[in-house]
């Protein structure tokens, strides 16, 4: 009976894991709860139109389907019962070898999970079409709302609250959507109108950006039309406005559409996994990690990509990045290899290539090794470099075309209100059949 | 104030009225609950992982952002007051001059309604992904139960439930899914050995084209790997089985998976309009029209497509295609400019350019004019006019690239099972991890 290993999640580092694994005198079962792998990196351009959901999602099967010595099973795992070395799903368990978690994160509502409703963040391919029915439907509803400027306001009133990539990045889509992708189509409001505000608690966004780097990043997605408000903490979220506090100061603001994109957690199994083993957490939940991945006293069990708290060279945690996660996945696959073959097992080094945020149309920063680059050509830069990886990873030439034809065009062609129908925005009224001409 | 044209429905039909009319001195308003135009004819293809939902799916201000005499509105219409010319939505109203209510149809259980939750229809995008998430679970629950052939072969059971266009089509797809795309995918189960069967109560499937053809259809279907079972009516519908009925014998078929492609039914707003006019509506429930498609007595209310009965020159309803609709809303159109400029309206007459329907991978029958034409020919010309149609109509390139890099690779690249978790198959089991071999 060949060696099992079980690896739980199909992201980037439980599937850089698995395929680590494609030569070696093992049986790998990888367990995921969806059926496909998620290019998160592009997510918010699902979230925003600009591709579709299968743009990004490739099967699980598909991906793995020459790797002969791979099952993938389709299942929730609930928790672990390391003593028997048993990964448990619902109705089902499966026994291991050796275990390998890699189960990401969820986002983080800092103890106000009230919020959720009322922001949704950005983590999977629900949340980014959720998020997608809310801005367009905001619009929808702005365009019905005509000629009530109280009621208009809050429907073209977007707060993306925080200042990372995502929130960068969604903020700078908002502002494509607002200034370009929508002029044009409607025919009593001017989507130009819309205010578009990014709110960071931090003094900068992009924090962990060098300093001039991310002051560039602001600067373009000020000249994309986007109000940047640092140092703000959000205080409160309301369904028809938020409370924002800038030094000791509080405002309100009236907005009916919120995304959130200012923290995550460890996935839930993170806190299975310390209750089986003993092993500590961080605050954010994450799992503390020994030097090779595995827990301490359980050499069988490795824990990798953002559920991991793995030290980097400076002692802080390395990043919720996908490339640490994939050097993490294939690295813990070594090790796999090297002790079923009686090898000295490799020690860990994270190759830090850098870290890249897109804001809009032709304009991106980026860290390149002692490289800095801003504007369109580390726009350029990140295209080819994401678009290399899921062609590499998913032969997604598709996605290729999309973007070259949104380019081009500045369409969004992926703008579908799905998920039910839009609700009712305004109270009784007659519509005003004859206004013809664009409050433009 | 210039005369108010209101159309409710942005499918074929509303749509080419809306067009026909942008040099017409009027306003137009076109109501739809959803944001979009869906492109109904490759709806199957979604529904089976071969197109994402927005490649079939376009914006309605995206269409018509360039038509300065028309708004859009989202929302549902609830109504209609004739008297005060009024089209009623909720908590809103909108006064007309002309109005054009086209619609459609939905699908119809023949009064069967227990019967949807069991066997979804395909008419919406919601509809699409549904049936995507039910074949492909299918075949990950079949996956999981490996080892007990009585809960594997439910699994592996499809019947489509009617033999027109959609039933075929997706009996195709599915034979495609089985036998090609899933090939090397799964470890524990041999797609290839699922059992597609396509029900039709009728002696013939495609009753409506000529028998030589209908016959074609049939042997394509065959050869293909759908079982094909005519004069064949479904008794009832269970969650793990279907009851058949062939000559008076009843069969009990386990299966987990049905899809309803068996009939539709006119929109409600058809009985709506016919209360609020006292027209009348046949057996489905269309709105017999006029031969200028308005109502008796109200010459401003016009209904087209598939909300229409409109007798065809064999004094049979014209059938509820594309094409129907399309020349109903640009004759519509001519009739109101017509009205509008004092001149004499056109009289409508339906030019059938024929009927075509897809069977598989490079299969398919049409008649045009006079001509019959089945097997790759007619796959040809199917994939070329439709893809005609979409570029003509929504600069669709991108379906057309996918398209060839799915005929290609024989991959159906949008294969994501949404909306909500897969739930659990089988009860407590241990998983069998040391199976490497497939059974094939």
């Amino acid at each position: 009976m060949a060696h099992h290993v079980v690896v739980v999640g199909g992201g980037f580092g439980g599937l850089h894991a698995v395929r680590g694994l494609r030569a070696a005198p093992v049986q790998v079962t990888l367990v995921d709860r969806r059926n496909f792998h998620l290019f998160q990196p592009l997510l918010y351009q699902v979230a925003t139109g600009g591709l579709s959901p299968a743009n990004i999602a490739t099967p699980l099967r598909h991906i793995l389907r020459r790797q002969k010595n791979c099952n993938v099973l389709l299942r929730e795992v609930t928790g672990f019962d390391v003593q028997r070395r048993k990964v448990l799903c619902e109705g089902m368990s499966l026994s291991y070898d050796t275990l390998i978690v890699a189960s990401g994160a969820k986002h983080s509502y800092f103890g106000n999970d009230g919020w959720e409703p009322l922001a949704p963040g950005l983590k999977t391919i629900e949340d980014a079409t959720e998020i997608r029915r809310r801005i367009l439907s905001a619009f929808e509803y702005a365009e019905q709302d005509l000629g009530d400027t109280d009621r208009l306001s809050p429907w073209l009133t977007f707060v993306v609250v925080g200042g990372g990539p995502t929130g960068v990045e969604l903020a700078g889509a908002l502002a494509e959507i607002a200034n370009h992708t929508l002029k044009h189509e409607f025919r009593h409001i001017d989507p130009r109108r819309a205010q578009i505000m990014l709110v960071e608690a931090a003094e900068h966004v992009l924090s962990v950006y060098p300093r001039d780097l991310a002051a560039k990043a602001a600067d373009s997605l000020h000249s994309h039309g986007v109000e940047v408000r640092t140092s703000t903490k959000l205080v409160d979220i309301q369904p028809d406005h938020v409370v924002l506090e800038t030094n000791g100061s509080r405002e309100e603001l009236a907005t009916k559409t919120v995304l959130w994109a200012a923290g995550v957690q460890a996935s839930p199994l993170g806190k299975a996994l310390t209750d089986a083993t003993g092993a500590e957490t961080d605050r954010a939940g994450r799992v503390m990690v020994q030097p090779d991945m595995s827990l301490e006293g359980h050499p069988e069990i490795f824990v990798l990509g953002d559920l991991a708290h793995c030290p980097g060279p400076d002692g802080k945690p390395l990043p919720g990045l996908a490339p640490v996660a994939m050097q993490q996945g294939s690295f813990v696959a070594q090790v796999i290899s090297a002790r079923l073959s009686g090898k000295t097992p490799p020690t860990f080094h994270y190759r830090d290539h850098g870290t890249m945020a897109t804001i809009g149309r032709a304009s991106a920063v980026a860290q390149l090794g002692g490289w800095k680059f801003s504007g369109r050509f580390a726009w350029l830069m990140w295209l080819f470099i994401h678009l290399m990886e899921l062609v590499q990873f998913q032969n997604r030439v598709l996605v290729f075309v999309q973007w070259g034809w949104n380019y081009i065009t500045r369409n969004r062609s992926a703008r579908l209100i799905t998920g039910g129908p839009a609700e009712p925005a305004s109270s009784e009224t007659d519509y005003p059949s004859q206004e013809v001409e664009s409050p433009a």
